[in-house]
C-alpha cells in the first residue's frame, strides 16, 4: 500500500493510496480523509460510493465533506468505482466497464475476473482500512447515484455491519431501469433471478435487519424518471415496514452542487449514528 | 449574455454565464452564484480571481464557498482567467497565453488584442454583473495564485472601487519570480518600469489608499520559495506602514484543498466589510 497524495485539509489530511487488489486482480486506489481528531483517538468510518464515470477524486474535489468530517470526526474513505488498468476488459459508453462496476460481483465473460466491487467493498477495502488506520468498527456507508444503490444493497445484505446508511438520487431499483438492465445483464447474465441481490427495493421485503435508510433526491434530476424512480423504493419500504427518510429537494438537479448543499445533514446523521452506537 | 449552467446549490442558484467581451474581442465565460438571499435584496458582490490553468469552473467546483456565501449574503463572481477562443493567441506551457492572463492589459504582439484581463476585470465584467444582477455598489476581490497577484494589484490601483482584498497563495512580487518574469515580459515588454503597475509589492510603497490585505500563505506550498515570496510583500507593507495580515499555515500546500479550509474566513471577512461599509 503506498500514499500518493497527502495534503492538508480542514486541520486532518487528505490523502490517497493505491494498493494491489487480490479481489479486483489489479492495482487500485482510494482516498481517505483523516480529520484532526485522528491524531490521538480511534474514530469511526464513513465509506463513500461513487456514481458512474467516478474515481476516487470525485467525492474528494467536490462534495466539500472534509468540513463535516473535521467537525464530527469521522473519516472519510472513497474507493474507485471498478477495476482498472490495461489487463481490465472494458466497454464502449460510460454506464458499463471501467467507471461503472456496479458494485456486483460479476458472474459473466469477459467480466468475471476482475469485476468484483462487491466483494472488494464489503471485505477486502474494510480490513485494509481497519489493519492501516485509527478506525473503530463504527462503519457507515453513502453513496450517490450508482454508489447510492451500492451504498443501499450492501447495507441491506450486510446485517450489523453498517451502523448508518444513506444515499443521494441512488439507482433504487436496477433491475427496472435501463442504466441497471444494462449493466445487471452483462456482468450477472440473462437469467433475472440472478439480479435480486444486487436491487435494494427488492431486497427490502426480507431485509434481516430494519436499518433505517436515509434518502436525499433532486426533484430537477435530469435522471429522476428515468433511472431512479424513489417512489419504488417506497412503496417496497412501506409494504416491508422498512424505515425510510426520503427527503425530495425541490430544484436540485443529479450533480455535485447537490451533494455538497446536504453532504453536512448527512454526515452528521452518520455521526450521530456511529457515536451512539460505539 | 446566455445562462448555460444553473444548478441549485445551498438554497441558491450557482450559474454559468456566455457573452460577447468588447474588452477582449472574444467570448467569455463567467460564473455567478447568487445566495438565497438574492430573491428578495439587493446583495454585495466577491469577485473571485482564479490561478494559471483555471477557467470559471475551478473555484465553483472545488472550493466549497457557496455554503458561506449563503451564510452570509455575498454574491460570488468568478470569470475565466484569459481570453478564449480560436482566434486567440496562444503559448506552448501552461503559465503564457489562456489561462494565463495575469491580470494585465498586455501592450504587445501577438497578445496586445485581446489579453485585456485587467481592464476586463476592473470595468467590463463590474458593469455588466451591476447591470443584471441585483448587487449593491459594494464589492470586495480576492483570489488564487496568479489570482491573488490579481486581486491585490486591482485593489491597490483602484482606491475606493473595493471595500475588501484578500488572496490565497498570491504571486506577490511577479517582477521578481519566474512566472511573472516570463509572462510579464512576454505581455508588457522588456523595459521592466512597465511592469510596476501590476506588481502588488512594487504598488504598495505609493498606494493611495492604505486598504488592509489578508493574505492566507500554506507553508508547503511547492511554490513559495521559487515563485511567492510573501515576505517581499510583507517588507513592503512595513516598510510603507500598509495594513497587511499574512496567516502562514503550517502543512497545507497551494492546492483547493488549502482554499477550502480557510474560504470561509476570508468570506467572513469580506461580508464584515461589506456590510460595514454598505
Amino acid at each position: 500500500m503506498e500514499r500518493i497524495e497527502h495534503r492538508a485539509c480542514f486541520g486532518g489530511w487528505q490523502d490517497v493510496y493505491e494498493h494491489a487488489s487480490d479481489t479486483l486482480d489489479c492495482t487500485m486506489r482510494f482516498a481517505v480523509y483523516l480529520p484532526p481528531q485522528a491524531e490521538r483517538a480511534r474514530l469511526p468510518v464513513l465509506y463513500w460510493l461513487s456514481g458512474l464515470t467516478c474515481n476516487e477524486q470525485n467525492f474528494i474535489t467536490k462534495a466539500g465533506a472534509q468540513r463535516y468530517a473535521a467537525e464530527h470526526g469521522v473519516i472519510l474513505v472513497a474507493p474507485d468505482t471498478s477495476p482498472r488498468g490495461d489487463d481490465v476488459p472494458d466497454a464502449d459508453g460510460y454506464d458499463l466497464g471501467k467507471g461503472a462496476g456496479f458494485y456486483v460481483d460479476a458472474t459473466q465473460q469477459p467480466w468475471a475476473t476482475h469485476y468484483r466491487m462487491y466483494d472488494y467493498v464489503v471485505r477486502e477495502l474494510p480490513a485494509l482500512i481497519e489493519a492501516n488506520f485509527p478506525v473503530t468498527d463504527g462503519r457507515g456507508i453513502s453513496g450517490h447515484s450508482m454508489g447510492g444503490h451500492g451504498a443501499l444493497l450492501i447495507a441491506l445484505r450486510n446485517p450489523g455491519r453498517y451502523r448508518s446508511v444513506s444515499a443521494f438520487s441512488p439507482i433504487v431499483a436496477p433491475s427496472q431501469v435501463p442504466w441497471g438492465e444494462k449493466a445487471l445483464g452483462a456482468y450477472l447474465g440473462d437469467d433475472r433471478s440472478a439480479w435480486a441481490q444486487y436491487d435494494a427495493t427488492a431486497l427490502i421485503a426480507d431485509a434481516p435487519e430494519r436499518l433505517a435508510l436515509l434518502v436525499e433526491q433532486g426533484e430537477a434530476d435530469e435522471f429522476l424518471e428515468g433511472q431512479l424512480k424513489p417512489q419504488l423504493l417506497r412503496a417496497a419500504c412501506e409494504a416491508a415496514g422498512h424505515p425510510l427518510e426520503l427527503r425530495m429537494r425541490p430544484g436540485y438537479d443529479h450533480s455535485y452542487y447537490f451533494i455538497a448543499s446536504f453532504i453536512g445533514e448527512h454526515i452528521e446523521h452518520h455521526a450521530r449514528a456511529l457515536r451512539d452506537g460505539g
